[in-house]
């Protein structure tokens, strides 16, 4: 007898009686409001081609390291899931997750999955190794119909706008190809540089000279690699992007000479650099891009303190991205300091931080930009956009940074169903915690109401300009 | 129709009915014990001249940081509040506050400025930007009756004792004009050294020639400015004080033999120093400091771990504190360990750690406090002393430092009338989290009305030796 | 009048009468379960010799750290506990402790106190300074009776297996005894190498030398010493050990090449070192240990980031181990990346890390062992095996590492009798956990049934392979 799968309507509220009660009418007031998604990692082909997903593991299992970082932590091997291996078989490896389910207590996947087996395709019993061809083909055959191409479902879930991440090397056609179809879905891109801006990223050199081909820029000249830049921010910005993304391994920033600043140029673009250099270079980069973003109004968002790739072997044999990126403690007070001395007053500047330590949330995050008029703080990120993870992120930085300091949820997923579901999640926590305020008398019913509507909606809005 | 301001009494206390219920009645207990206020920063001409207040920006906006620091993050300029241009107008600059007074939504500053407006001036509506001339007139106008002089609110909120903090360059004029008095009110001062200890305090050196001619000794020589120290902290003794306070940027000390104590002081003294020699010679003071404290018996805080006036253009603008000092990751551990290895067993040294790295709190101060005989923990400090804030600290210090090495609460404002409010909030805290332990049975409910008073006055009372 | 001691049967669970009422089922089930033990440093003679217990004082004060370490942060000297001085009275010692029985309050030692003088001594009144000799006598003459000699404990509470630590250098005869006697408990040693592997350890030199005795291996060439490992992990393993243990001041790791691990080992073995060799040293044992488990099967566990006997005075005077080692912050990412690039992906290595760092729970632990085949997470530690200890680390970790990852309980403790104490504390910490999960819809009631099993002695049973 499979195990009945329900959602309960009263799911992730604080389970005490009168917080619950203020949570579901918070709640209710804002479940239905559409998503604002400023920052993820969806494929913009999906939009462009609205082709179909082609089986339950495609959709669900290989996009999401999420999931096959635990399945691997307890011994399954990645190929058996059909990654770096394209003849394993996409049903095994979905009775091998299946039958492994029960690793997901405790965890958002679980949450995010249920939402999406429940919600999405109707599916009433609970994954287990029992169920797993009934989920295999239930979700498979769905995946043939058209209310389950990617228009259709970005319609059906009430996405606003949903902004992808490109690098400057991209040429963005499948931006183009959705602008120029009859669709009315927003999907705007970001601009993301770290494979031009990053000397230690694989093949810079070689891209350097593609950002040089795509721009008619000489990126081996500092003021020729800078107008490329400028001119690749202005094309982001034709199609759509009202934001920048900096992935540094930290937040160190820099503030050299224009003399320095060419002189490092002609090191990392010659590739005779040491690791030092490469730190400085991406440092001094995101002042020239805080530069930059005065000047055209990108937001900036600045994502450090994950050590990519810690898996050595795992790396070289299945590339990046494939679970092993490994938070690491992470400086901001010191590490920003170059870039806001220089730009830190300045209003018309928007730069969003987030974090993988959260110990920087009330130590210095919260205090940062609790100061700053150019600095905001991004949501509960990655490992930590769980609810216990919000509800930290929200009692260790409301108190100094106050709500509107803060930009809203990102869901920052490359998988794609699980969008609605982590959205569904994030306002489920935060009318829990506006509940529990109002619950306390630190906060009036009518305040929490217009809070929950700007932590769903508004905050975002304004924080990406969107 | 502007929205009513009502303090509700269970504010604060946990939603759970049965835990409300425990704190409400340990609150009930300690609610109207006196106030024992043993650090802050008001200004002790208040109580000598006992002239009243001007305005309500004067009183409310314009010395507390928590509020400007906020409207600065939001892109309101510091002169338009009136800081740094006495030109502007404080009814205006009391209105831009009103105006944006949703900011302050989750954070402590809320909870005591409607503690203030409503239970200090009686005001039963919500501010906004519908009532900011209300607030301003109905302030203003209170603050020029008798009952709104400093000598009469200190009396009517039961303050048993408040200390300030002065400079050993200071005379304490005002602290002898109180005593010289027939008011019964009790101020005493607080002997802070950092513009005679920090060689990169501003004026450092002229500092040390006043030094000289206040105290009658060679403050250029060693032995001088030690002695010196030795007479000022006598001299703060006889005006009241039984404590210092060392705001230095770490918490590190060093025990350097004589020798080489006095050519490091030649090196300060003169100018000619490094940074990690003012570094060294803060740590080595704080260790002089403490063997002083083993012959006068002054408790000593140390208060470590801001990063000051980090905002670089606004310190140039404004000066110092104006809300951009800035935590920092802090260690204790090794920093303190040459004071402690002279010092840690003397069982008549106290010596109190506050820190603003709450992810200190269970690893390093209360094991630290839990161990050696000559250290405390004083309580959640700055952007911490807010109701999660207080909670954390609680939660992370007490199961290895237990209560009985703490040290009650410490308002550390110099926004005069937020005292009796973040007093009021520290008991309601800290009866809630006394409730949750007695309706988990980790402690019987007489025990916890006995830590309720302890907390609230008993520790304070002994750990400062007032 | 003494107080009552009572121990509420609901004692620990969440105040919330729905989480409650969840939280007393699922502890109901596994209440009774055997206790497994696999890590702690109880006296393996006790279980050999089978003899009584001395008295209060012998069994309860003396070998809790815990305990004396709170009394001399309040000004008691540990001579007059009887610690370095048998001369001291026990009784008196006793009152000592019973007169400032108040310092625990919210301490986890309170919570197991009570349950030893309740649960174990059937004691019905409180600790204090008026029931202080009613105590003495009573567990003094208690301990004189069968039931109360070190099997028959065993026996009573359920103890199914219980692992002490032993030195390489350790005969192992008391597990011999126990093994030859026809007694039927299950006591097993752990390989804990660090006298042996840290140059720094006191008598380093001499214990190589009795090293090489003890294994007719000649100790002082590396190829020689590595073999002794091997031979003395053999005869560990064949008296029933199934782990090793490793504390070291850091979790540092190292993978040098043959020729520079030689040339290392001829540096710390002669003494000629540094402490950055000394500590690459230990690192590269690490390593070592790893491939020796890889062979063996023997668990590996870190125990990092404490630094040692921070009081010189007290260790001058009274040796380790008396309440003065102080938690660090402590690196994991960088600094086991070493040994995880040659073995971390091995599915055959078991390794499990515990912390003193809390920050390192989400940011650091749970995301490498929700990577790695060869990583679990150890429980809450020393000073967080307390339950806000506990439940931080269920809040932390098991979103990201879930609760598969994780290890069940370890007492970790030489107090005998807080053993079944503090397993029960864990068992009721983490019914509640998993009693929110449920309430707040987060997991099925089943599910929690099922962890419950887990969590209290499935787990610990495969990682430990006992």
């Amino acid at each position: 007898m499979p195990r009945p799968l329900v959602l309960h309507p009263d799911r992730l509220f604080p389970a005490d009686p009168d917080i619950r009660a203020i949570a579901r009418e918070l709640y209710g007031s804002v479940e239905r409001l559409p998503i604002v998604s400023p920052h993820g990692h969806t494929d913009p082909s999906w939009f462009a081609e609205n082709a179909a997903f082609g089986n339950a593991a495609e959709l669900l299992l290989l996009p999401d390291h999420y999931i096959f970082r635990m399945l691997y932590s307890q011994g399954v091997p990645l190929e058996q899931l059909g990654i770096g291996d394209r003849e394993a078989d996409p049903r095994e490896a979905w009775r091998l997750f299946a039958e492994r389910y029960h690793l997901f207590r405790g965890t958002p996947s679980r949450l995010w999955l249920d939402w999406v087996f429940a919600e999405a395709f109707g599916i009433d019993v609970r994954l287990d190794g029992g169920t797993s061809d009934f989920y295999y083909d239930t979700i498979t055959e769905a995946l043939t119909t058209d209310p389950f191409r990617p228009r259709a479902l970005f319609e059906r879930y009430g996405i606003e706008v949903i902004a992808t991440t490109e690098s400057p090397l991209d040429t963005l056609e499948h931006h183009a190809a959705i602008r120029d179809s009859n669709w009315a879905g927003r999907v705007v891109t970001a601009y993301r540089p770290d494979p031009v801006v990053d000397p230690e990223f694989e093949g810079f050199r070689d891209n350097l000279a593609r950002f040089s081909q795509l721009t008619g820029e000489d990126c081996l000249s500092w003021q020729g690699y800078l107008a490329a830049h400028r001119k690749r921010r202005a094309f982001f910005a034709s199609m759509g992007a009202t934001s920048t993304d900096h992935g540094h391994p930290t937040s160190s920033t820099a503030d050299l000479c224009e003399a320095e600043a060419e002189a490092l140029f002609r090191k990392v673009s010659t590739g005779a650099f040491v690791p030092a250099e490469a730190e400085l270079f991406r440092a001094q980069m995101l002042t020239e891009m805080a530069a930059m973003s005065l000047d055209d109004g990108l937001v900036m968002q600045i994502h450090p303190g994950s050590l990519r790739n810690h898996n050595a072997r795992l790396f070289e044999g299945f590339g990046r991205d494939k679970g092993a990126d490994i938070p690491t403690c992470t400086d901001y007070v010191h590490a920003l300091k170059p870039l806001l001395d220089r730009f830190g007053n300045e209003r018309d500047l928007s730069l969003i931080l987030f974090t993988l330590d959260e110990s920087t949330y009330s130590r210095e995050l919260a205090p940062l930009a609790g100061h700053y008029p150019c600095l905001k703080l991004g949501p509960a990120w990655w490992f930590h956009d769980s609810p216990e993870g919000m509800r930290r992120f929200r009692r260790m930085t409301t108190e100094t940074a106050g709500f509107y300091n803060t930009v809203g949820f990102n869901d920052d997923t490359r998988a794609f169903l699980s969008i609605p579901a982590r959205h569904d999640v994030a306002r489920r926590i935060d009318c829990g915690f506006l509940a529990e305020l109002v619950a306390e008398h630190r906060l009036e019913d009518w305040e929490a109401a217009e809070l929950a509507q700007e932590l769903a909606y508004g905050l975002v809005k304004r924080a990406y300009r969107l």
